[in-house]
Formats: structure tokens, C-alpha cells, sequence
């Protein structure tokens, strides 16, 4: 892999954003960023002065900002930050995924990020507090919270409605985890067979019980060898118990 | 990422197995191949001398032939190709994804190659005459044939007839492609959606149409960019004329 990634911002649009800024052209300003990918404005916001990075940022949609912060450069992300107030900053690391979320306020000074996660609400310090303990370097520093899992006693049927009601919250999804009473994970079924088999079967019927997963103290290089090894796009974390607790997706592992 | 991989070879099965072989147990040999993940296989045949791994070869059930070969270190798997017989050449690259099978023959010396060919069959032939022509490093190169693609304007629940058909076929299936009457590419639906959207619905109300692909004759290096940039699980890859040809899976970019 190279070392470095070619960045291929379009120079024009950069000039263009600059303008519309001095211009103070916000109407202009948002109709550009509403047709750019998460991953391109962060590129371009990378091109712009720290004053010009922040009116950027207030005029993201509130859905969009985590997906478009997660992807700017970590050295730019910081001086973001130290420019942002803990208001914006909460409301960013409301939006993120809980692995990123944790990244966040790693990342700040311990005394305000005690402060911002007074502010972030009950759902998010708990997944935080879940993810803040694991040291940096295990698989637990870099899993998510976010994922489906099921009853392997339920049917195909009901487990759709698991899957329905994590909709939004899982966004990358490919697998659907089974558990037993005891949240211990015993299987896995791809959204392949979810989609091909009769929903009256039961979770367990279908699944694959040869699951590869990752203790959540385990080093973060292990969770990279498993996932090359076996061609995983994802990888299930359990503690000591074999209690499912997170996932590392594919995405993760390319940017470890 | 590490520059190699720490291997972790179960040291008393690879005593265990040359015993059995010593002692022609065949039987006994099954027994362990067949509860031994294809990866894992493919480690442990590194460790035995050549006459020893094809007569492993020569146990490995034809389904899963395939799996244990693309899992070998490349060395390792140009000395098993010299010492098999064409006929058992033929039997691997017919078991193969089409990326796999291609890769494959372009290790073999060309008159070997030729004369494998005309063994395989119409299908697999068809295939490698598709892909052969993609030089090394271009997208073409890494792609492989195997994906599901429906026709936009068809219901999800014909499509889902679409995925039926090639449930074998594609292994990893995390989207199913839109086309056009001109099997131009329009497109994508991710898998969670086909199981959460009303199976009446058609194709074309669902997809998201901003795709991402990467023609068949860019740097290799490009896939890996836009891979890495949108963390996508797998890029479809395009001809001139914008038509589906093939899609490169996470696993190539990660090997690459």
C-alpha cells in the first residue's frame, strides 16, 4: 500500500468556496457543500483558513457533520476542535459513531472533556464510558458499539424488526450476530441468507456457528491479522465471557 | 499496517498430520482436513514437503479446493502448480473466482496455460478470456466477474430471484447493482435495504444512484484510494461506455 494518499481536490471549487465565503454568500456556500460526499468536504476543508473551516462547519446539516468531521486529517481535526466551543463539539459527538465518538474526546484535554460529556445526554456518555476504559492499542480502542444482534432462538421474521429498529444507527451492515440467553455469542448469518431463507426459520437454523472474534483487551495487530487472514469485513469483540460487546469494521482496520 | 504477518501454526497438528500421512491414514486425514478453516489449511501446507501437500490435494473435497489454494503464499503455490498435473489445474481454477482463476493462469508458463484452458470448460474459459486481456495493475486486473446486478425498473422482489440465482456464485454479496436496459450502471442497493423495504417496490425508488466505480483500465492504486476514501466494501467496476463488468471485493484491496 503507499504510504501516502493522493489528494485530488479540485482546485477551482476551493477558490470558489473562498469566494462565496468572502462574499458571504452562505445560500451559495450551502447549495455547494449539499452535493459534495462527507469525504470530499473533508478534503477541501483542509484546503481552507481555520476561521473559514468553522463557518464551514456551522453550516453543515446537523446529521451530516460527524460523517464529514471523522474524515478530516487528525492534525486539522484538532486545531478544529480547539476552535469549536464545547456546544459545537457536543453536537458532533452526538452524530458520530460511538468508536469515533471515543477517538473525539480522547483526543481532548482531560478537563474539557469532562465537561462536554455532561452535555452529550444519557446514550451517548454511556457508550462512552463503555469504550474510554480500552487502552488505544487493543481491540476494544478501536471497536464500535454499533450493531445487530439477536435471540438465536427468534425467527428470521422477528429478527428483521431488530434489524428495522437499528436502521439508521447501523450503517454499515453485512452481518447479523446471534447470541444465546446469556448475550454469549454463538453464530453469525450474512443479510444474504437473511434475504434468501423463509422467515419462520429460526435465527439458529441458518447461522454459521464457526465465528471468528476478537477479546476486547486482545492487541489491536491481532484484529488486523484475523480480518486479512479470513477475509472479514467485519469482526465481532466479546469480553472474558464471550459476551458480545462491539465490532470492528472493515473500515477501521483499513485506516489502523 | 505490519510488513508480514505472524503466523501461528498449531505446531502438534502439523506433527500430527505428517504422522497420519506417514502411516497413509487417510482417514484419519479428512477427519482433520474437514474441521480446519480453508486459511488455516493453507498455513499448515506450507509447513509439509511437497510430496506431503499434494497429497493433501489430493484429500481436499472439490468444493473447497479453490478456497485453500488462493489462501497459500504465492511461492509456495507455484511449487504445487509444478507439480500437479494438468488435469488437477483444471479441477482448482474451475472452483475459483473468476479473479483467482485468472491470477492463476497468468502464473503459468503460456503453453501450459493454453493447454489448461481448453480443458476448463465454456463458462470458466469465457471468463478468463474476459479478464486476461486487464494488464496486471489496472482495476480490470484485481476485478473479479462474479456480482448480482438487476435491471433498475424490475420490483425488489424479482431481484431477490436475481440474488437467488447466484447464491453459490457470489460469496461475499453486500449490494446488488442497478443497470440499465443497456446494463449501464445506475445504482447500488445495499443489501439492508432489500430487507427492509416492501418487496413491491422497485429498484430504481431505493438505490442510492450516486455511485461510486473506477474504470476497468485505472491504476490498481486508484481502486485502493477510493476505497480507502469512502470506506467502501467493494467498488463496481466500469468500461468506456459506463456498462457493469465487474467489482473489486475489500479482500483484493486489502491484499493489494
Amino acid at each position: 500500500m503507499a504510504p501516502f494518499v493522493v489528494r485530488t481536490v479540485d482546485k477551482t471549487l476551493v477558490k470558489r468556496v473562498k469566494d462565496y465565503i468572502e462574499q458571504g454568500d452562505s445560500k451559495a456556500l450551502i447549495k455547494v457543500i449539499d452535493h459534495i460526499k462527507a469525504a470530499d468536504l473533508a478534503d477541501l476543508i483542509e484546503y481552507l483558513q481555520p476561521d473559514e473551516r468553522l463557518l464551514i462547519f456551522k453550516l453543515l446539516e446537523p446529521e451530516g457533520v460527524g460523517d464529514v468531521f471523522v474524515e478530516i486529517e487528525p492534525p486539522v481535526q484538532e486545531r478544529i476542535l480547539r476552535d469549536l466551543d464545547n456546544q459545537a463539539i457536543s453536537e458532533i459527538v452526538k452524530k458520530l459513531d460511538s468508536d469515533d465518538a471515543a477517538d473525539l474526546m480522547g483526543d481532548l484535554p482531560g478537563e474539557r472533556a469532562k465537561e462536554i460529556i455532561k452535555t452529550v445526554g444519557d446514550d451517548v456518555s454511556e457508550d462512552l464510558e463503555k469504550l474510554l476504559p480500552y487502552p488505544e492499542d487493543t481491540a476494544g480502542g478501536i471497536m464500535a458499539l454499533e450493531l445487530v444482534s439477536v435471540n438465536a432462538d427468534i425467527t428470521l421474521r422477528d429478527a428483521v424488526e431488530s434489524i428495522r429498529e437499528k436502521r439508521e444507527e447501523v450503517e454499515n451492515l453485512y452481518h447479523v450476530w446471534a447470541v444465546d440467553d446469556f448475550e454469549r455469542l454463538v453464530g453469525v448469518v450474512s443479510l444474504k441468507d437473511f434475504i434468501l431463507e423463509p422467515p419462520e426459520r429460526k435465527v439458529s437454523d441458518i447461522m454459521n456457528p464457526e465465528i471468528i472474534s476478537i477479546n476486547a483487551y486482545s492487541d489491536q495487530e491481532e484484529a488486523i491479522q484475523l480480518t486479512r487472514k479470513y477475509d472479514l469485513v467485519n469482526i465481532p469483540v466479546v469480553d472474558e465471557q464471550n459476551r458480545l460487546i462491539g465490532r470492528i469494521t472493515h473500515d477501521d482496520i483499513i485506516d489502523t
